[in-house]
């Protein structure tokens, strides 16, 4: 099955599209000591994510591993990384690797081995990646969509500066149909955006027209300020086609707090999540 | 001293704008044995690393790892990354790692501390990163000046696609006037530009206008078909200015052949490299 259809699958079955971010603040990970070796503090944070993922998988459909937070750790953090992927798509939770990569040629085809090839180190369901280097730097990623794999494209973020130089008029017009027409017969293509949560509505609905088959991977909710309201624009008539990711509020208590018990903390705010992300919400709205 | 200060020096010292490109394809690294471990492979190549920067430090002031043929060896991968990095400081060459980078807030911090930090896992001493996402994607690079670090924007590439979706009119510009804005005292500032060698010359020259005090990182040239001709837009009139990075060229024997004695093939094809950038041919043809 491809990607896109698998996802659908997985979203109604759990009635949310609510995906846990997986960013490991070094400063907020229980656990982590300063001035610790970054093998003692990666394992730490394998340990915390490793967590995360056994009382998130039963409520939530996906998760988005940042990869620039295992990075920091170096060669330690990059072994976490591939233990924390084995361990989420073994729990049964498709995982989305933010790595946000834009690169051309054997480079492109580099990037793509290292991060989605199931005999390769990560073997991810899908990652993000960037177009500023043109359709070539898409390739080798859509290559990998008959063994079941996706992306998703950054065609419109909602950070203050996206408007200045992120060339949201042609790109991200030209970056939609050409997501638009990788669906294939999919309901939901293997191939999606990502579109900010905060992003005007009527932007995002004329990026939602474009791509009516595209999965939209929605950055801004919760502990970033965006509510439902925001993501409804996203999402289709059918209650399908927004996934929303959530990190701090789901890893972490507010305000710099600790929780006493982590794992029943994150299990409670991951509910939480999928509460706020039920897909009958956004259903119901869109009638 | 700043990072643009540092290579102008190196660069005069050496007579050379040419930089090593690290692309260890592994069809093409001597010694790697299809269906060994990510480990054992990921040891020939630190093995390969090393030897190519030993015997190109005395010729070149520059290298340029290309971090997803790394990244393809996963966790073994990286820890040979960690180590040709400290060994081509070591050796004295800067260390420019492309690794294209791309995001926002504590992501992009977190990439910066990955790559640039001295007490960060590689500690390069400047990156390539992407600015699709806008100037606050810049930032934490930036912050890193100070520090001695530096970096080159994509700002105008010259693959095929680079028009179709690359937003070279407006998104060029704009950064480039940044560029422009950050070289300080510098006679040659600390943020350069990626400008493919093969992009327009006349669009090079505009660039060129706009930036007058940039290091322009030059990629095309050698076996991606581009010569010193092509460069000539590029340079100062000073013969500075121009970093231009060969890979297979260098590394690797035309036509897929192998070399009997890769050290000292290598140490050929480099000098042959310092001959075709050497700084004076650009100054003389300047005149």
């Amino acid at each position: 099955m491809r990607f896109g259809e698998r996802l659908a699958e997985r979203v109604r079955a759990m009635g949310t599209c609510g995906v846990v971010g997986l960013d490991p603040f070094l400063d907020r990970v229980p656990g982590v000591v300063p001035g610790a070796s970054r093998a003692e503090t990666a394992d730490v944070v394998r340990r915390f994510c490793l967590d995360v993922i056994e009382v998130t998988a039963p409520l939530l459909p996906a998760i988005k591993p940042q990869a620039a937070f295992f990075e920091v750790l170096g060669s330690a953090g990059a072994a976490a990384l591939e233990d924390v992927v084995a361990a989420a798509r073994d729990a049964g939770m498709l995982v989305l690797l933010d790595v946000k990569r834009g690169d051309i040629g054997s480079t492109a085809e580099a990037y793509a081995v290292a991060t989605l090839d199931d005999d390769g180190p990560i073997g991810a369901d899908a990652v993000t990646v960037s177009p500023y280097l043109g359709p070539e730097s898409l390739r080798p990623f859509e290559r990998r969509v008959p063994a079941g794999k996706g992306m998703f494209v950054l065609v419109r973020t909602s950070n203050p500066g996206a408007g200045a130089w992120q060339a949201d008029t042609g790109v991200a017009r030209e970056v939609a149909d050409w997501i638009a027409s990788t669906a294939g017969d999919d309901e939901l293509g293997p191939i999606g955006a990502v579109v900010g949560a905060t992003v005007p509505a009527a932007e995002v609905a004329a990026l939602r027209q474009r791509m009516p088959r595209a999965w939209f991977l929605v950055p801004g909710f919760g502990a970033q300020g965006a509510g439902p309201d925001e993501i409804r624009p996203h999402v289709r008539a059918d209650g399908l086609g927004a996934l929303v990711p959530s990190s701090r509020a789901v890893l972490f208590p507010p305000s710099g707090a600790r929780d006493a018990d982590p794992r029943s903390a994150i299990a409670a705010r991951a509910a939480q999540l999928a509460a706020d992300t039920a897909i009958d919400r956004f259903f119901s709205a869109g009638v």
